[in-house]
C-alpha cells in the first residue's frame, strides 16, 4: 500500500512527533549559543558586555516579566530604541513569551507612532528616555495607552542631547530584575506563528504593518549566516538600525554562530571606527549613508585595520564610486536587496571569480547590481506584471521583481485587501523594475516610482506633499528625489504658489513641514513655479527629477 | 478577535501560499547553484569534470528517465556504487522525481542486499558493475526484480580488480541521455515526504530501514554547512562513503555553498594526498579508520600541503593519539557524533578557545568527547531510560543519550514497533551511555551492550580502548567482557599491534593500563590479531565476545 509518502506511514509508524518534528524559531540560536558557549561575551555594549549566559538570563526575565504582567501569545510589544542590548533583548524575551516584537523607527514623529502603536494593538511600550519628547504626545493621543517601560541607557550622550523624562511606571532594568532569569520557556507550537510586526515607511499611503512568522526569522538568519560567512569568531557591529526588519535577522543570525554584538547608539563615524579597532570587528551592515559617512569621516577619526571588514550594505544601490572608497579603507561591500515584506536581505551580489580580472569601472558595473537570490529564498524573477511573464535574460526588458519562499511576510496586519494584492498569483511583487542580466543577475531600473531614499529611510513623496498641500499659500506640489552626496537622495519640493500668496518663502515651507512630519521627510530645497503637466493633466513628475537632478550641488 | 498567532489570520488574510511557504527540500541548493554559479566545477571525477550547469543538467535528466520509466512519488530507487557522480546525482535527480533514494552498503553480501531490495520495495537498481557478482545473485533471489541500470565508471581500477558484467537492461549514461535536460520537476509538496531510506549496519539484529524526511535534509545540510565553515571557496574530497547516510548530508550540504566535489571510488592513502595536492581540497569526512590510514600510509605517498584541511571524523570516537598523529600532518580533527536515525551528525566537539591553553594529554581529553548538539538540533541530553530524568552534569552519572529535533528521522520503515521503541517518551533514544561533563559536552562511556561489569562496577570499553591505543605498539584494539566466576566480567583485550611491533607482550600491555588506569577496570586479557569488522569497517565486538566467551577458564 502506497501513499502519498511512498509507503503508507500508518502502517509504519512514521508521523511527526516531538522527537522529530519541532517547530523552527529563531529563539532556539539563543539556547544553543548559551549551552555550547556560556562565558564568550555575546553584547557589548560601551562599558558593558554580557557573555552568552547573562544575555540568555536577561532575556528570560523579560519573558518572565512580561508573562507575569499577562503579556502572552500574539500580543504585540513595541520598543522605541537605538541599537542598545534592551532592544536586542526584546528579538528574544518578547517571542520567549508568545508575544510579538514591534520594533518602532525612531525617526518617525508622535503622530505616526501613536498610529502605529493603535493599529499594532501595543500592550506593552518600552522606550529610550531619549524619544520622550516624541514618545510622550504619542502615548496621550491613545485611549488605551499601553505598559510603558523606560529604558535608562548609561551610553546616552554625555552633552545631554539624549535626555528625557522617564514616562513609564517602571524602569527597564527593575523590569527585568522583577523576572525569573530560570523562565521555563517554550517554543511556538507552530512555526508561522508571529514573530514580529514591522510597519513600512508607507511609500503607497499609510504605513502597513508586515507580519513576520518564526518559520522566516529562522531560515534568513541562516541563510545569512552563510552568505555572509558568520562563524564564532564574527564580531558584527550594529550600524544598521535593528528596527529596519530586526536588523535584517541578524539579530538572531549573529547569536546563530556564536558571534558578539556590538551595540552602537548612534552611527557616527568616530564611533564606529573607534569600534573596529577596539573590539575587532568582522561584519557590519547599512544603508550607503552609514558608507558615506565612514568615506567622508575627518581623517583623524579614521583608523586603519589589519583585516578585511566585510559591509554588506543594502536598502538603496550603493554607487559604484562609494564601493570603491570603501575599498580603498578596508572594507569589502557586498550588495543585498530586500524589503521589510521579505525579512529584509532575499538577494545578494554573488561575487564572481572573473570579476577580478575587470577593470574597476566594467566591475562596478557588475557590483552595483542587486545581484541573485540568498540560497534560503525559493525564487526571485523579473516578471510581467500583468501577464505573470517572466521577462527574458536580456538586460533590457523591464519587469517586476517577485519574490518566492519561506521568507517572505505572512501578510499585511489587518490588511486582507493589500497582502492579497502583494501576492496576486502566487509570488510576492516587490514593485521594484529591473531588468535580468545574460547571468541572470538582477538589477533594478526604476525603484518603484515616487519614493525618495534619504539616509536609508523611505519617504513616500505622497505622504510630504500632503503636507504641503496643507500650507494655506499652496496650490499644487510636487516631491521628487534630488541627488545628495550625503544622504544619497533628498526631498525637493516644486510648489506653485496661490495667487497672490507669491511672497511664501522656501524656509517658510520648509519650517511647516517640521512642524508637521519626521524632520528627514522634509523637503531641503523648494522651488517655486509652474509644473509641467500630461495633457490629462497629471504632473510630469520624471521632467521634475530631471530639474532636481539638474540643480546646483547643495 | 485574537487567537493562536495574535490578530486572527481569517480577518487579515495571512495564511500560508505558494509565495511564502514552500517545503523544504535539499534539492532547492542545486537550483540556486547551478543558477548563481552555472560554469563553476560541482563534480570532478577523475579525468572527468562537470560544472554546475552540467550537473544540474545530468540529474534533471536522470529524474527525466525515471518518471518516463514510471517512477514517482514514494517509489525506491536503489543505488550500488562507491562516491562516483551518479551516486552523488542520485541523490538529486531520484528526489527530483518525487522518489526515495536508497544508498546501498558496497561492502554487503548478496543475501543482505536482496533482503534491503526486497524490504524497501526497490523499483530500480542503478548499479555499478565493479558489484556485479555480488548483486548478480543478489538479484537472482527476488521474485520481482527492479529495473537494472549499469554504471560503466571509466575511473574503475585499471588493474581489472573492478571489473564486472552488466547486469542490467541499459547502461547509466544512455538512460542519461534518454532524459530530458530541462525536465520540470517540482520539489515535494509537503516537507515531511520521503527523501531517502538507509539501511542501519544492523549491530543489534537485522538492517532497519531509516526513513528521511525532505525537511531534515534541508536543514542538517545547513546545520553542516556552517559548523564546518563550508563556503564557495569549499573543496570537499568524497572519502567518507555516500552511503553513509548520505554522506552525512554532505552530497547536499556542499552544493549548498556551491563548492566543488571531488568523487573517490575508494578511500585509498595515496589517492587521498593526491587529491588533497591535486584540488586544493579543504574538508574531508570520515571514520577513525580513514584517518588511521592517512596516519599509517608509507612516507612517499604522504604529501605536505600548505594550508589546514579540515576533518570531520564520525562513527567512532577518534582516539586522542589518533587526532594528534592528523594534526602534526596538518589535518584539523573535529569529532562528531550521529547515527543514521539523525541523518548523520547531530553533535561536534565544539572547540573552546582556552582549550589552546592545555597541554595535549588534556587537551585530547577534552576533543575526544562527543560534545554539544549541532545549532539545527534542538535537543541533545543525557537521561535516565527508565524515569527519562536528565542526569547531573557531573562527569559520573551515567545516562543515554537522547536526542530530539528536525533532523531526526521519520521512523523505521514498515516496523511500527521500532520506531514506537526508538521514539518512547518524545525522544529519540541513542542507545549510547554516556555522561554530561560540567562543560555542558557529552561524553560516551559505552554502547548499553558493551558496558563491562565487574566486580558491581561499570567499566567503560572505549575508556579501556582509548588506553590502549596510547601504547606505542598499538595499531588497533577492542575490549569487551569475558565472563569469570569471581568478578563476573573481566575486561578482555584483542589488540592489532603495529606493523614490526609484533614483539609486545600481553603482561607489558596489562602494566601499561595497570599505570594508567584504576586496576579493576585494566584488562585481565590481552589477545593479539586482526580484529573482525563489519562492512562499514566497525569492529564487531559480538563476535569478539564469543571468543572472549569461548576461552578456557582462567
Amino acid at each position: 500500500m502506497t501513499g502519498k509518502h511512498g509507503v503508507d506511514i500508518r502502517e509504519t509508524g512514521r508521523e511527526r512527533g516531538p522527537a522529530n518534528h519541532v517547530a523552527l524559531t529563531p529563539l532556539s540560536f539563543l539556547d544553543w549559543a548559551e549551552s555550547v558557549y556560556p562565558d564568550k561575551p555575546a553584547v557589548i555594549h560601551g562599558a558593558r558586555s554580557f557573555t552568552y549566559r547573562e544575555f540568555g538570563e536577561r532575556c528570560r526575565r523579560l519573558a518572565s516579566a512580561l508573562s507575569r504582567r499577562g503579556v502572552g501569545l500574539g500580543d504585540t510589544v513595541s520598543v522605541m530604541a537605538p541599537n542598545i542590548p534592551a532592544l536586542l533583548e526584546a528579538h528574544y524575551g518578547v517571542p520567549m513569551a508568545g508575544a510579538v516584537l514591534n520594533a518602532l523607527n525612531i525617526r518617525l514623529d508622535a503622530d505616526t507612532i501613536a498610529s502605529i502603536l493603535e493599529h499594532g494593538d501595543a500592550k506593552v511600550l518600552i522606550t529610550d528616555i531619549a524619544f520622550s519628547r516624541v514618545i510622550g504626545p504619542a502615548l496621550a493621543k491613545l485611549e488605551t495607552p499601553p505598559l510603558v517601560i523606560d529604558i535608562d541607557d548609561p551610553e546616552r550622550a554625555p552633552d545631554g542631547t539624549d535626555d528625557g523624562e522617564p514616562l513609564g511606571e517602571i524602569d527597564y532594568e527593575a523590569f527585568l530584575a522583577s523576572g525569573d532569569a530560570d523562565f521555563a520557556w517554550e517554543g511556538p507550537e507552530d512555526e508561522w506563528q508571529a514573530l514580529a510586526l514591522n510597519y513600512t515607511s508607507g511609500t503607497t499611503g499609510s504605513p502597513k504593518g508586515v507580519v513576520y512568522h518564526h518559520r522566516g526569522g529562522y531560515l534568513n538568519a541562516l541563510g545569512n549566516a552563510i552568505t555572509f560567512g558568520l562563524d564564532r569568531h564574527s564580531v558584527y557591529l550594529w550600524t544598521l538600525p535593528m528596527f529596519h526588519c530586526n536588523g535584517w535577522c541578524y539579530t538572531w543570525a549573529v547569536t546563530a554562530v556564536a558571534g558578539t554584538h556590538i551595540c552602537l547608539r548612534r552611527a557616527d563615524p568616530a564611533q564606529i571606527f573607534n569600534a573596529i579597532r577596539a573590539h575587532g570587528v568582522s561584519h557590519m551592515c547599512g544603508a550607503p549613508i552609514v558608507m558615506n559617512l565612514l568615506i567622508h569621516a575627518p581623517d583623524e577619526v579614521k583608523v586603519k585595520f589589519d583585516r578585511t571588514v566585510e559591509v554588506a550594505c543594502g536598502g538603496a544601490a550603493p554607487p559604484s564610486a562609494l564601493i570603491a572608497s570603501m575599498e580603498r579603507m578596508g572594507f569589502r561591500v557586498t550588495h543585498l536587496y530586500g524589503l521589510t515584506e521579505s525579512f529584509g536581505p532575499s538577494m545578494f551580489c554573488a561575487w564572481q571569480d572573473d570579476w577580478e580580472e575587470l577593470d574597476p569601472a566594467q566591475r562596478a558595473m557588475k557590483t552595483a547590481r542587486q545581484g541573485v537570490r540568498l540560497p534560503t529564498l525559493n525564487a526571485a524573477r523579473v516578471a510581467d506584471p500583468e501577464t505573470m511573464r517572466t521577462v527574458p535574460a536580456d538586460g533590457k526588458t523591464m519587469g517586476e521583481i517577485m519574490l518566492r519562499g519561506n521568507t517572505v511576510m505572512q501578510g499585511y496586519l489587518k490588511d486582507r485587501d493589500a497582502t492579497e494584492e502583494a501576492f496576486r498569483g502566487g509570488w510576492f511583487h516587490t514593485g521594484d523594475l529591473a531588468v535580468r542580466h545574460p547571468d541572470g543577475y538582477i538589477e533594478i531600473k526604476d525603484r518603484s516610482k515616487d519614493v525618495i531614499i534619504s539616509g536609508g529611510e523611505n519617504i513616500s513623496s505622497l505622504e510630504v506633499e500632503e503636507v504641503l498641500y496643507r500650507h494655506p499659500g499652496v496650490m499644487e506640489a510636487a516631491v521628487v528625489a534630488r541627488p545628495d552626496d550625503r544622504w544619497g537622495e533628498t526631498p525637493c519640493a516644486f510648489v506653485t504658489a496661490k495667487p497672490g500668496m507669491d511672497g511664501i518663502s522656501a524656509d517658510e515651507i520648509i519650517a511647516w513641514c517640521r512642524q508637521r512630519m519626521a524632520h528627514f521627510k522634509c523637503p531641503k530645497t523648494v522651488i517655486f513655479g509652474p509644473l509641467p503637466k500630461t495633457s490629462t493633466g497629471k504632473i510630469q513628475k520624471f521632467i521634475l527629477r530631471g530639474r532636481a537632478k539638474a540643480l546646483e550641488e547643495p
